[in-house]
C-alpha cells in the first residue's frame, strides 16, 4: 500500500513527466524552422556556405526560442520543487501554460523568415507579444498554485511574493518590448534578451 | 526483491509514460499546422499584421484540439488512478485510443485549411466525425478496463457507471456535432466546444 | 545508499524510458504523412469529401504502421520485463532496433503516395522489405538479450526459444512478403498485415 | 518525508528525463530529412526502385547523425551515473549540449541535400563543423559536473581525467574533419566517422 503522501508525489510527477515531454518537443521542434538553401544546379561551393550564412535571421530565433523555452523549463522545475499536490484549476493553469509554450515554435519560424526583410518590425512584435501572453499565463499558474494547500509546507511567504514581482515585471518589460518592436525590431527583441539575461544572473545568485 | 503489487505498478507506470509521451508529442505537434504566411517581396510591416490576423481559422483549430487532447490526457490521468493492473486487451485498447489521438493533428490541419473558405462545411463535419471515433474509442478502453480484476478496490459501482454515462452521451453529442457541421459549420464546431466546457465544468464540481 | 539491485532496475528503465520516447514519437510521427488536400477555389463541400476519400491509401499505410510500432512496443516492453541489467552490447542491439523504428515513418509515406498508382508495387516491396530488415534487429536484440547474466531467474528456456521461433518465422515470412508485393502489392501487404494479425492472437492466447 | 538523498536523486531523475526526451526527439525527426521521391504520371516500378536508390545521401546522412546521438545519449547516460546532484551550472550547461542536440537534424538535411553534388563539400565541412561546437559543448558540460561536490564518491580522479582526454581528442579530430571535408567531402565524413567506431570500441573494452 502507497501512503497518502506518495499518491500526492506519483501525481505531481505525472504532470511533471506530461509538462518535461511538452517542453522538450517544442525546443526540438524549433530546428524544424531552419529551411535547406535550394540552389541552382552548378552552385559553388562558396555559394553554398553563402547561402547557410544567410541564414542568420534563422540561427537568432532559434537561439532566442530555445534559451526562452530552456528558462521557463527551469523555472517550472524550480516551481515544482515547491509544489506538494495539485488540484484540477493548476492542472488547467498548467495546461494553459502549455498551450503558450507549444505556441511558440510558430512566432520563431515567422521572426526567422521576416528577420531582415520588409515586415521585420511586424514578426518581432509578433515574437515579443507572443511572450506577454506568455507572462499573463505564468501568472495564471502563480495564482493557482501559490496556495497554502498545495505549497510545500517549507516555502516561505517571501519566496511567494518574489515569484510574483518577478512576473509582473515580466509582463511590464515584454509589453515594452512588443512597442519597441514596432519602432525597431532589434531593439525590441533586444529588450526580451535582457530579460532572459536578467532571470538567469538572479537565479544563479539567489541559489548561490 | 519487487513484491507483486509493486510490480504492477511498475507495470501501468510504463503503459501512462507511454500514453504521456503519444499525448504530449501529439499536443504539440498541433503548432506544425499554421504555416507562416508568404508575402510578396517589398510588402509592408501592416501587411504581415494582416496576414497573420488572417490565420484565425489556424488559431481556432489550433486552440480546439490542444483543449480536446488536454482533456481527453487530464481523463486518461484520471482513469488511470482507478486502474491497478493492465492486461493485453486493456493495452489493445489503449493503443487504439492513441492511434485516434495521433490523427488529431489531420484533421486539425483541415480545419485550419477550410475554415471560412469554400468547403468549410465539409472541413468540419470530418473534424467534429473524427470525436465520434475518439468517443467509441474511450468506449472501447472503458469497456477493457472496467472489470473488477483490474480496478482498484475503492472505486465504486456509481463512479464506473457514471463514467459510462459521460463517454455514451460524448457519441451523441459529437454525431449531432457532425450532422450540424454539414448544414453550419459554426454550430457543428460550438456544439464540440460546448461539451468540452461541460466536462470541464463537471469534472470541476465532482472533485470538489 | 541503493543496493546493487535497485541499481540496476534504475539502469534498465533508463533504457526502457528511452526506448518508451522513440517509441511514442515515431508512432506519433505517422500523421505528418497526412496531406491536406489543395483545392482549386469555389471547390464545393463534396469535392473536399471527395479529395478526403481520395486518401485511403494515407489512411492503410497509416493504420499498419501504427498497428506494426505499436505490436513492436507491446513486444518490447514485455522482453523487458524479463530483462534483470542492460549491458554495451544490448545497449547497442537496442540502438539497431530503434534505428528501424524511427525509420518506419518514411516508407510509410512511400507507400501512402503510391499506393493505388503507377509505382505500387516498388512502394509495398520497399514497405514490406523495411520489415525484413526489423526483423533481423529484432533477432540481433534477441541474441544480445537472451544471456543467462542479463534474463531473470524465472525466464524459462522455453520462453527463450519460442521468442527465437517467433523473430526466426517473422524474418522469412516478411521476405516472402516483399517479394510477393513486386508482383501484387495487395496480395504483399495483407503477408505482412497477417502475420501482425497471428501475433497478437498468438501472445493472446500465451497471456491467459 | 523523503530523505535529502532521495531529494537528490529525485532532482537529477528530473534533468536526465527532460535530455532523454530531447535525445529521443532528435533522434526521431531525423527521419523527416527523407523526402519521398515525386515521379511523373505513368511512372514505372523500376522508375520508384531507382529514385529511392538515389536517395543513399539521406541513408548516409541519416546512418551518421543517429549514430552520433545514439553514442552521445549512450554517454550521456554513463556520466549522469557519476553525478549525484545537479547544480545551475550544470543545468545551463546541460542546456547548451541540448541546444547543438536538437540542431543536429538541420545539418543532417543540409548534407542529404547536397551529398554528391556541386556544393557537397560545403556541407560535409558545415556537417562536420556543427560537431566541433558539439564537443566544445561537452567540454563545458564535463567543466561544470567534474567538481567534486557533484560526483559521486566512487568516482575516481584518473576516470575524471580519462573523460577530459577523450573530449579534447574529440574536439582536435572535428576540427580536422571539417578542414578535410573542404578538400573531399568522403574524407572528412570518414574522419567522423572513425571517430565514432574509435569511441564504440574504447567504451566497449572499458567495460569489459
Amino acid at each position: 500500500m502507497t501512503t497518502r503522501s506518495e499518491e500526492e508525489e506519483k501525481d505531481t510527477g505525472r504532470v511533471e513527466a506530461f509538462s518535461d515531454g511538452v517542453f522538450a518537443i517544442a525546443i526540438t521542434l524549433l530546428v524544424l524552422e531552419f529551411k535547406v538553401p535550394g540552389l541552382p544546379s552548378g552552385a559553388s561551393n562558396g555559394d553554398l556556405f553563402q547561402a547557410l550564412a544567410g541564414l542568420w535571421p534563422s540561427l537568432v530565433a532559434f537561439l532566442g526560442s530555445f534559451a526562452a523555452i530552456l528558462i521557463m523549463w527551469i523555472n517550472h522545475h524550480g516551481l515544482f520543487r515547491m509544489i506538494r499536490r495539485v488540484d484540477r484549476p493548476l492542472l488547467y493553469a498548467n495546461g494553459f501554460l502549455l498551450l503558450l509554450v507549444t505556441f511558440v515554435p510558430f512566432p520563431t519560424a515567422v521572426l526567422a523568415a521576416y528577420l531582415g526583410q520588409a515586415g521585420e518590425r511586424a514578426a518581432a512584435a509578433f515574437y515579443c507579444g507572443t511572450f506577454v501572453f506568455v507572462s499573463i499565463a505564468w501568472q495564471i499558474f502563480w495564482a493557482a498554485a501559490s496556495k497554502r494547500e498545495l505549497l510545500k509546507k517549507s516555502v516561505s511567504d517571501e519566496s511567494v511574493a518574489g515569484i510574483w514581482i518577478a512576473y509582473r515585471w515580466g509582463f511590464v518589460v515584454y509589453t515594452a518590448a512588443s512597442l519597441l518592436a514596432l519602432w525597431n525590431a532589434a531593439i525590441g527583441l533586444c529588450t526580451c534578451l535582457s530579460l532572459w539575461v536578467l532571470w538567469t544572473v538572479l537565479e544563479y545568485r539567489a541559489e548561490s
